[in-house]
């Protein structure tokens, strides 16, 4: 029997393909949408692209319309699920694509996003290789799952196997994304108009101030050290995202100084390990790398691997879907776990190309 | 009185863009304009953006229809610019495009382009900070002249001043750039289908591999010492290029670790000293980064900085329109020095956006 | 059981999109993929997007390798298709996606096409309004399927209800379409390289010369009529593809001359019962035109309608992927109705949007 | 010696534009620029690619401000132009990129925008044949000048000589155009997002709604008959813009029924004769139609003609930059006309490509 889902904030890009993909998903049934200022319009008016749930009417997110499904996916701007959250039944499952409860740290929340922290959630990164490999237990006694920040699980998944291993040194690390607009949300901003974006790119947040950074150093230091607690890894990451011309895709460059001795046959075997059992992230074999374009619409991460003998780093390309492996499929794949389910149930592995 | 120009490897992008340029150069007259497989065809059949220059016939690329000229532009794949300038008169100006004259090191050559090396020429990156600045004099004095490579520029203008001013340590220089696809040139590859390369972004050359690296590390060595003659600096530089879907423009992330007590002020103020003269490059006020619309068809090279204490790195955001100041701008510019005319004469400063 | 399937040229775009559907057909699996040039290659190394179908190695593409499926798929340039299907088996369903079997009429195949022709099939579009609507009972007995054109479903699917419903004037149709860079394949070309497309719109086969036309003629004449045989209706279309800078996607917009005493209510009555009870044609509310993004990735072909009182026509603008509704996806419908599964199993009907 | 400028509506993409083509008009000097919400900020805060002029601060839009100019450009939104200008000492140029004074049917200006006319001014098109040809003598004598719309421009140039010849019926013309973003403005809208826009194309303003309709069956009206006088020919034009993925330029597609006994040497022989002689209008030679890549950043309008025997109609393809021979750079060309300049100064004709 299908499982009755909800969405809180299906009006944006995340909500949209959170429905896109439940909508063929074989267990569960969505049964209600909510959004703040669309409330009262048909999804498809939103969303002209979810034709089979076009006729369902967005209604007013609050705990009263949410309560009473099995499962609910909030995709709101941050600190709305907090409060939201905090008044749901215990017994329903909630996952969470926003920020609300990525970070175990109330410092790192303040400084970075501001305002009431509401806690740390079971964070929804299945993959995520950490020395003790709990990450999906973690999931399964979870009731309330926090989804990662798309540019963080891109990042996360393309370094941890080698923090995990000891093969990179942690302090000095090097990410540049190419991003899509997607993962900008729906919001207008002048920046975001096509005219201004069609033919051209630029860096922002830049210098240490992207809000996704805190939840890389905790899951490179989850990658170090055992579930829950942070290790005392000295973590430091210069992350600088770059907007580009498409739509949605997550291309990062993540290098790393290579530890002592680590060579090139040690990195591929602890990404072989960490990731061969894994059926939504792909090691390319050398000399590949992936394109974004392989992933679109896919719940799939692909990793390439490259050592630079001469700058001494290892260069890992990961490539994802901002809005599927970054966002909508994460929250899918840990509600399944959550729920006993197929892990991928309802999780298109086929990136839509050319 | 204008001077006679050539342009040789006139079907290429880079010979289009030279010669959109100089089609409104006050000094230049475009005579001659030689390709290869192309010979015979209007110009207006390879560029038909080339409204005037469109009924130029191209003629073969060869010492004989080149020579008789007071300026010649190469424009052609690397290996191919040394043997046929080695039969050009020493009195006509020839500025190379290509990469056959830039690398000073003869193994660099070897490893990185292979074939027989050529020497070095005149350096044509007027702006390049020395720390006895005399880039432009070399050029000054030359009637053989390299323009640099395109994301060589973006970086090394982006580096110079900090590795000049020993604000920044130089053994672990990371860069990823964004780049346009018109920076591969108009041969026929799989990859560089429009629909492969829309909607898609994906890195290439990784781990130490792109032959622009040997090119930067001589700028840098330049940058920490005097002309000509190559420091000891210990220049190590991950090198990461990304192509993403814009026919034009180069976004160069690059970061570098701080030397310690190096401040932002200290670093705003050798970019200052480095560049406040000089009219092609802009350093952004801070908190601004630019974005590759603001310099397309420009010669302009845009710059924003930041600090990040967190990650100990200097972030540079460099960006520039990789057929003009990247190339055809840079070539042009360099020619203008060289036979003493106003340097900016013929190169458009305002960028064409949206 | 599963039907076990076949796909003659399978490094292509429509090669790469059959089998990205087919990857997750309920009914069908697939056992084979041949190609011409690329054999002996993994598909992922020509589809990266095919993760699950990766390891499979393209064979030779002959009646040997093609025999002895339940269903064979062929995607071949035209010209191709003909002498290799003449060989296998009747009790082989055949769908094909290439042009050879489209035309009924010799004399069209030899003015548009050249070469011998050989003969048309059954033609796979179910949803042609058609007088006496048996065009999904044709598709029912068939075992050799000819898939339509991308451009000419676009247009028939937006055009045959008012010519059905003789509530236009056939003779003076126009029709122009925003075109995709995947329908024009996978073939290297100058015009196609992404710097020329990027950026930039280009109309192609200008002036009653694509190859489309012939098919579209045929369509309307039997939209005006019965099965099999041509009406004697004049059926004339100006029809030009513009190329614009996306990878998939038609966005057709097609304009008719109203018939006497038309009016909207007619027309909008019209449309609704010729495709009331289609599943992948959706006509869109009055004042409402689709976006090609609505359907991408998605079998769906949507239709937005106007009156134009002023200039005494009809418009019809249609969207539809022109991989998925324009060829893959078609290819597999008629599939489905012929092996008597749900004409629906295995299509998207949700677009991948943003 | 100089003309001094102001630009009313600097903060958008047309007065920005202005600036663009204005900074380097070897005869004017911009000195006042003005807007609305953004009076105080600087230039480039708002266009950051106009390094040279990206100090001037924006003024409040007033009589009061732009007065003592010799020369003022108007960029603001219909409506905003007639109070303004009505205020302006007449011998001030004024020339207006809007349409509050181009319709000279005051009917027409109730029914496509509303609000109160301000009545028409010279119409700053002037290749536009017409029998008595008199276009540039009325722009001589003008001190005030309504630049067309820029879909206006791309469909009367494509048109025009046929109807002024008498080559096509005139009554059921239709044209569909593929155009990019910036035509749409600056303004903040869902639709116009990038993640919307990107791998998309739609249609808007269908059916007979948009605003430039009035002003193309005027411009038509005149090539069909004298100055000013309207001629009681019978345009009708079904017209249908459709918005692709490309910040700039406009891409035609216009056809009309062939008038009996008219070939397509008879049709040469005029678009030959009405712009043979023009500077800004190109005629492609038989088989070649222009993209819009060619005419990016240049005045140029570029036109394929073919004729479709079957179909019986005329196909006129024309392409141009909506910013430049759309608006801005017509502005500039028609304020170099009624101050006798070169027509042509300060005005580029070879296009940015690739």
């Amino acid at each position: 029997m299908s499982s009755s889902v909800a969405v809180a904030g299906a009006s944006g890009y995340a909500g949209g393909e959170l429905l896109r993909l439940l909508s063929t998903h074989p267990e569960f049934e969505v049964r209600t949408v909510t959004a703040h200022s669309s409330v009262g319009r048909r999804l498809g008016e939103l969303h002209p692209n979810l034709h089979t749930l076009g006729d369902l009417v967005l209604q007013e997110t609050s705990a009263e319309t949410l309560a009473g499904h099995d499962l609910v996916f909030v995709a709101l701007p941050h600190g709305h699920s907090g409060p939201l959250t905090d008044m749901l039944p215990d017994d329903v499952v909630v996952v969470d694509a926003g920020a609300d409860h990525r970070l175990i740290n109330e410092n790192d929340w303040h400084r970075f996003y501001g305002g009431d922290w509401h806690g740390a959630w079971a964070y929804g990164l299945p993959e995520l290789p950490r020395q003790e490999s709990k990450q999906r237990e973690w999931l399964r006694e979870a009731t309330r799952i926090a989804a990662p920040g798309c540019n963080v699980s891109a990042v996360s998944i393309a370094l941890a196997p080698a923090v995990a291993a000891g093969l990179v040194e942690t302090d000095d690390l090097v990410s540049v994304l190419s991003v899509g607009t997607s993962g900008a949300g729906r919001a207008l901003r002048p920046g975001m108009l096509a005219s201004e974006i069609m033919g051209s790119a630029n860096a922002y947040k830049v210098g240490g101030t992207h809000r996704h950074i805190p939840e890389i150093v905790q899951d490179l230091r989850w990658a170090a050290s055992g579930r829950g607690e942070t290790s005392t890894a000295d973590i430091r990451i210069s992350f600088t995202p770059v907007l580009v011309p498409m739509s949605r895709g997550i291309l990062a460059t993540s290098t790393a100084r290579l530890a002592v001795g680590a060579t090139e046959d040690d990195l591929r075997e602890a990404y072989a390990a960490a990731y061969g059992g894994e059926r939504f992230i792909q090691v390319c074999e050398p000399g590949r790398f992936p394109a974004t374009a392989e992933v679109l619409g896919s719940n799939l991460a692909s990793i390439g691997l490259a050592v630079d003998h001469d700058a001494r780093r290892l260069v890992a390309v990961s490539a994802l879907d901002n809005l599927v492996k970054g966002t909508a499929g994460a929250a899918i794949q840990s509600a399944n776990i959550a729920l006993g389910l197929d892990e991928g149930a309802g999780l298109p592995i086929e990136g839509v190309a050319p």
